[in-house]
């Protein structure tokens, strides 16, 4: 996304673009249609988010942090909020048109934050990213992982056959928010059969993984690699 | 806070007044100056909230559940972003008054859901309420979580050198979010030595926890005790 000159001063997102967190940040930004610089951080090697500068910026050492001119924020959902309300008339409506569509999506962003997260991030971790840094994934944790998240799914697929998205009938800031890791398990863990076999859940994952926005950032997280 | 008429439809609350998250709701409706019925919700020997009926409006079984008119809503904190919208200009601006101010307040309120409620929340079960329940509360669990918590607290003490709430000089839905599981620890837990030894994180304790409506919200939740 990252152009060399702009008479607009554009946010800046320092981030991975395979980041759980920076992911759901860059999808809002691309569907509130903000042009934004991707300033990588040094996770791995030398861990830039643990040094001085950067926990000045984010106390905690964690990725995402967004700066717009002299305004600094970090934590995603807190991001994509401040987003969504600053450029509220602009690109998709993720946080609704009305204060109930925004408890909606408050709802089930807590929802995702609260129940979908913890369920889901141990098995990702396990079948997908502790072999890539070189760690043993645990498949008993990661069963037990899959275990609570089909339980959460099956919440899903009730209200995904009353509606077509999680907070109503529009696409909003609790899906976006779900399509990284979903994304990890299915296409990396190879768990999609958990997505499958529920059909509201399977044609609500159809839909949001396949909206330009989401192909577009893949093509840029992960270049070459084809997810069909 | 029941009366038996009113000519406005009041919100309707589902949850019981010593529930951490129930607790959160009620401190935002006394600052909001909302009235409320508060329908108790047997969690312990009937469980209520496990039932059909309550499924329906909560399909994860938790409380609480806000109800305005025709509108339910759950999640604690997506409750409280409700109210604090629907009656901005009403009671103590607690989601601040501009976009920047909003941003912030989610970002503490994020902070407080993804590392100081999972820091704290297995100490006060170990220390305070697994006893309740005749359960044995793990020293050693407590410990771990209280050493978590201490990290946290250390971050919270440097903003709090900058400035007197979280997200910034005014009191939001930030701090009060950490009122309940604080006040736990501290008054029943006995751990209010590492609040003490903070000097910023204990003037900021000292100031939201002396707030009318806390004494008002205590006095109802644990009627007869006195916490000072």
């Amino acid at each position: 996304m990252a152009t060399t000159s702009s008479l607009v001063p554009r946010v800046k997102l320092f981030g991975v673009p395979y980041s759980v967190c920076t992911s759901r940040v860059i999808m809002c930004l691309l569907e509130k249609q903000v042009e934004y610089d991707l300033q990588l951080v040094d996770i791995v090697t030398t861990q830039d988010h643990k040094k001085s500068e950067f926990l000045k910026l984010q106390p905690f050492g964690m990725i995402p942090i967004l700066q717009d001119k002299d305004f600094s924020i970090f934590e995603s959902r807190a991001i994509i909020r401040y987003i969504a309300r600053k450029h509220e008339g602009q690109g998709t409506p993720l946080y609704g048109t009305s204060n109930k569509d925004k408890a909606m999506v408050d709802q089930w962003m807590e929802v995702e934050a609260q129940n979908y997260n913890p369920a889901i991030a141990p098995a990702v971790w396990n079948l997908v990213h502790a072999p890539l840094f070189g760690q043993h994934g645990d498949p008993v944790v990661a069963n037990a992982s899959i275990e609570k998240l089909e339980k959460v799914l099956d919440v899903y697929e009730g209200v995904l056959s009353q509606s077509k998205y999680l907070a109503g009938d529009f696409f909003s800031l609790a899906d976006l928010s779900h399509l990284p890791f979903n994304h990890y398990l299915i296409h990396e863990g190879k768990r999609g059969d958990i997505f499958d076999k529920r059909p509201h859940v399977n044609a609500w994952w159809k839909s949001i993984s396949s909206r330009p926005t989401w192909k577009k950032h893949l093509s840029v997280a992960f270049p070459g690699k084809k997810f069909d």
